[in-house]
């Protein structure tokens, strides 16, 4: 598969991108020091600030979440990489000027996790108050819990935990809500096509012309096993299935169900996918209490996509359905 | 190109999708009658309706933007084909019973005119106050204005009608509004690769491994021409050139630039192009008032984008900003 990008120098791929994201959206977002995506209007100060961290390459995924009730900082990576412990530090640094205490948000991958930890334990010796929530609800991949990768878990993280921190909710308050929603989630995702990468033009990864891969992580890490491509009502039994046993679902719970396209699977499939399984709920008699559908972390022109389960209780709907105002995030 | 989707039956494509809609959207959308999507909750007796129609297979357009502040009704066609006449004067009789006046909203392609134009006459024989406005925002094909296809700039026409249509403005002043804005509105698409046929498999059309070209339809139509694929801020320069002309913009005033990704370009290529508009809109100071940067017709995984700009004024502002809650277009 060759590359047909309209990018300019590869060098330049994440400023570019970020300063268009700020053009497009400068009522919502302003970019300050090193590649750090922040608010257009900082929030109150003394409300909890939340600061996440990621690579690029991933659009809209992370700082399109950055926003009125969601984020408050997103510390930008090149593309498929962490930005590295100095940047995560910048942008904690900025939160803590406006506020007393920052909840950072980090995506279970090793780069990340390393720039966060050092980020982390730099600010905590510069007196700022901090916590970490770290985001795993990949069910692929390694079957401890500790070493499951960050999926698109993060959104329902970003979106409750921002939505509690605007409501002038303590710092351990915050914690404690994202903690509560990121333990009750589970991702899988499934590749049938792979992408190239913006930098080098390289497949990511190689998989027939016939096949699927489940379980695959953000960037094409291997997943379970491939098998033949199958339907779509097939395909979201064998995930649903497998993401209803690991999070132990029983009938009469309620749950969000999100569908995320990696990035060349139409809207069309995406919905396609979600009636499937909104039926499978159905005769389960497991309530689907709210959903969303579209494109929040993308792997480039990849196709596949990511099904996410959540299991809810009235304060985390409450916070879920709460006002939001970010560029690929918003609820009236 | 070998088509992997996630699909059942092609036959059931189209119900399929439009169920996944609905059940994905439970607060914004209903399904009622044959294949028409309507809002959850219809706004008050007395306003004007906004109705439309169009194919399946460019999710989320058309029907993503049934919702408050924006269409009332979809008649929903199969894949890239038109509804119908007979589907679409059923939405247009269900518009009809709850208020005394309908607009219908059609996008320039000759299936959807064909069957606009007939439900409307019908339409007007049992005595419903129906008046149409006809979307021709792509400068390529046909020179004449009168042939020019329906492309994204459907999209400001839904917005802004449907504000003034939420403000209890009259059939008249609707219609006027969305002549106005539609008048000022051009488009040019381009693609860079095919996508496949969800019913048939097959590539939509043909395009070389080193080609792109400007100009193409919603469906793969011929533009003006190929050429050898080029940077994002030479493709950027070369479409914003084209279409500054032809609507003859000077220095000083005021665009809405909208950047919609056909399908598999990703959201990065989105922005790193909306930023080389921006920085040629300000080399010659006309002012980028509004924006938009992502999916709102695509046609399958097809590669490419249309770029669109509106000439705006006060009011044109005014009801874009408005609220809407549609499940692809949400303004706080």
């Amino acid at each position: 598969m060759r590359m047909k990008k309209f990018i300019n120098d590869p060098e330049h791929l994440v400023t570019e991108l970020l300063d268009g994201l700020a053009l497009a959206f400068p009522q919502k977002v302003r970019l300050i020091g090193n590649n750090i995506v922040a608010r257009a209007v900082p929030k109150a100060p003394g409300k909890v600030r939340l600061v996440t961290l990621g690579g690029s390459g991933h659009e809209p995924g992370l700082s399109g979440f950055v926003g009125e009730g969601m984020l408050d900082l997103s510390a930008v990576g090149d593309i498929f990489a962490a930005p590295g412990a100095r940047r995560c530090l910048e942008a904690i640094r900025i939160a803590a000027r406006e506020s007393e205490s920052v909840l950072l948000v980090v995506l279970n991958h090793s780069g990340d996790v390393l720039s966060g930890n050092i980020a982390m334990e730099a600010a905590r010796r510069e007196g700022i108050d901090i916590q970490r929530v770290l985001t795993q609800d990949g069910i692929s991949g390694d079957p401890k819990i500790e070493d499951r990768r960050g999926l698109v878990g993060f959104l329902p993280v970003y979106k409750i935990a921002g939505a509690a921190a605007e409501e002038e909710s303590s710092l351990d308050a915050c914690c404690r809500i994202a903690e509560r929603i990121e333990r009750n989630t589970r991702t899988l995702a499934v590749a049938v096509r792979t992408a190239t990468h913006p930098s080098t033009g390289q497949a990511i990864f190689q998989l027939g012309d016939e096949d699927m891969e489940i379980g695959m992580g953000q960037h094409g890490e291997a997943g379970t096993g491939r098998m033949k491509l199958k339907t779509a009502d097939e395909t979201a039994e064998i995930m649903l299935n497998m993401l209803l046993a690991d999070l132990a679902v029983a009938a009469g719970e309620e749950l969000l169900v999100m569908i995320n396209g990696a990035g060349a699977t139409t809207l069309m499939e995406l919905l396609i996918l979600f009636r499937a399984a909104a039926r499978i709920l159905e005769a389960k008699k497991i309530k689907l209490v709210r959903s969303a559908v579209g494109e929040f972390i993308t792997t480039q022109e990849q196709a596949g996509f990511q099904m996410m389960i959540a299991r809810m209780d009235p304060e985390l709907i409450r916070l879920w359905d709460a006002p939001a105002d970010s560029p690929y995030f918003v609820v009236r």
